[in-house]
């Protein structure tokens, strides 16, 4: 194969031509600033608008849109609104970008508690539970690890946090689940972050859906009032209509994008050789993504050199790739020599079975020859 | 004409179509995260940092550049780094995004403190002294007001501040200035906020020009730890490269664009109508912006009589479009019959002779055929 084969899409994914090409016209015509009040910023100010009640179709009108410039800024906001008071609960599995503030604010003295995790990255339900109490103002779990896919069953988690104190703010980071896994998010959701490139959109582009019952959303970032007070900053019109209508295609393939990354999972999984590496995704985890340990393996090694065969894969989270061991691995308890060897495989809707296969057969291939190498 | 003729620089500008289709590779190829470890993403570093490299060849290299997702964050960023302890200074002709946290920093009971206004919207540099003292560890003077185009010699006043408390981190926000009127930032600039879309970048980009010397800025936005830690999320790698080639684009000519426009600001105001306007900004404004009264007129109906001449100017700021009267100009202490009638207009370098000579006649006739209705 002499095209690279990409399977690192959990850190990003190619953004749709047809959606550049279809948005170029708010770079081209309809430039303007769309809080200006002249005929053509008024028209800017619809297509915005249109973006909203495109996501509002997938959410359901008791939820609003925010637009953010990316999912870190969604979950930053989200944070920064409620820990002050009382105490807030997350969990070791969530992005850094929740994991940070939670842990900035637990280390300037706030109560900021964090739930432990099932082998597979998934939380532990019974441990999160008790550590909400009526004192609980916010809490925060990740829909799908990024890491391992993992996948917690949001819904319910805050229909069980919500009956200890239903006062509280409870928060998803929905980055690694939107357009991948088919959901509806119930009325006990109060707010979930969304990111554009993870679905063929643009890198700057997030947004945070919002429980319309939830009155005390706090900006981050003050200025001219746009996005009703939430989000100052001119409305970046291009890159939230290439959002949409990347959306708007993967809303339209969700169940089938799905049952293909499944069978596209299963087959890699089924030809993987077991006997060279350690499983820590489940099987119910999402199908997107794959992540496994060649045990006494540096994981970074392998990754090298399957680029050398045109295939791009990846070490656990890109965000976190200047530290050595995957935080959230780590904090599940697996020893030195599979936290060294993890990599993670991540497909996307156009990932293709030959792909799949080809990758395979390299995986195990470099895995065997550098077990030989080390073993020498 | 048939042609829309759009004076409203100030709020945006046209994005060039050679910078987009330059940094389209971003896109198509090398789309990946900057953060992941394989040689594509490598790739996508380096060029990350090339544009910084870049952008100090205008500012030096006792500089370092941080991206942001826009001015506003950039200007957000800064004061929430410091606004907690001692006295904060600012100006009534900030930006909404500088002027609205001082403000609720204000409210929630923190010593923050506005300096006055000359006419023209340049700040009265004794007033801002007088309220700098050793206790001020905060001060952010906007370098070109972007209603009336006044111009602040921050240099000057970054000098004199630090004269009476030589500790306190100096910021102001260049989003009107920067490739617009020419100026080296002297070492006592310690932080200098950028907007990508003000000078024909996307939306979606910014910037914050940090002085190497200061060791205090932190991070709004945390996560992944992207740019050394101050500025978590995925790079927005695509709208850096834009914004990139847009900034050389102006920065080979940046001489050459000031003076046409400068002929422009000229040409404008020797054909525009005195016994029809009064005048706000003032000679010593950036040519970009003029900003001017129908005295006894109101500017959106002003406004919307222009764009039937395919003519789109601004009132004030884009940003406060929601507000009846500007801030900035009240504050100043125009009576309501001048703040009721203000138009700006703002130009960009591509702005030509013949726009200008068209607008200026359907300004005066506007205005004419308006004051005559409204006299009747």
């Amino acid at each position: 194969m002499n095209n690279l084969i990409y399977l690192d899409n959990a850190a990003t994914t190619k953004p749709y031509g047809f959606a550049i090409e279809k948005a170029s016209i708010y770079n081209d015509e309809l430039f303007y600033n769309a809080s200006s009040v002249h005929h053509n910023a008024i028209k800017c100010s619809k297509s915005l608008q249109d973006a909203k009640n495109s996501l509002l179709k997938y959410f359901g009108n008791n939820f609003d849109v925010i637009f953010t410039s990316c999912g870190s800024e969604s979950d930053n906001m989200a944070i920064n609104s409620y820990l002050k008071r009382g105490n807030a609960v997350t969990t070791m599995g969530e992005h850094s970008a929740v994991f940070s503030p939670f842990n900035e604010l637990k280390n300037s003295g706030y109560d900021a508690r964090f739930a432990k995790l099932n082998e597979d990255g998934s939380v532990n339900i019974e441990n999160l539970l008790s550590l909400v109490d009526k004192n609980t103002v916010f809490v925060s779990v990740v829909h799908v690890n990024n890491e391992t896919g993992a996948i917690n069953d949001i819904n319910l988690i805050a229909s069980l946090c919500k009956k200890i104190n239903p006062r509280l703010v409870f928060h998803s980071d929905g980055v690694q689940a939107f357009m991948k896994i088919p959901y509806a998010l119930s009325n006990d959701i109060d707010l979930y972050s969304l990111s554009a490139h993870k679905i063929n959109g643009l890198k700057g582009v997030g947004a945070i859906i919002k429980n319309k019952k939830l009155k005390t959303l706090k900006p981050l970032i003050l200025g001219g009032g746009q996005e009703n007070g939430l989000r100052s900053g001119t409305e970046n019109l291009f890159g939230i209509k290439v959002f949409e209508y990347a959306f708007l295609e993967h809303f339209e393939n969700l169940k089938e994008n799905f049952n293909h990354v499944k069978s596209l999972k299963e087959r890699f999984l089924s030809k993987l050789d077991k006997s060279l590496v350690k499983l820590i995704s489940s099987e119910n985890c999402s199908p997107y993504i794959v992540n496994f340990s060649a045990v006494g393996l540096k994981g970074e090694v392998l990754l090298h050199k399957l680029e050398s065969h045109n295939i791009i894969v990846g070490t656990g989270s890109a965000c976190s790739s200047k530290n050595r061991h995957s935080r959230v691995l780590k904090s599940i308890g697996y020893p030195e020599k599979v936290l060294d060897g993890v990599l993670r495989v991540s497909f996307s809707s156009q990932t293709t079975t030959e792909e799949v296969d080809y990758a395979v057969e390299k995986i195990n291939l470099c895995i065997s020859e550098l077990s030989n190498m080390v073993n020498l």
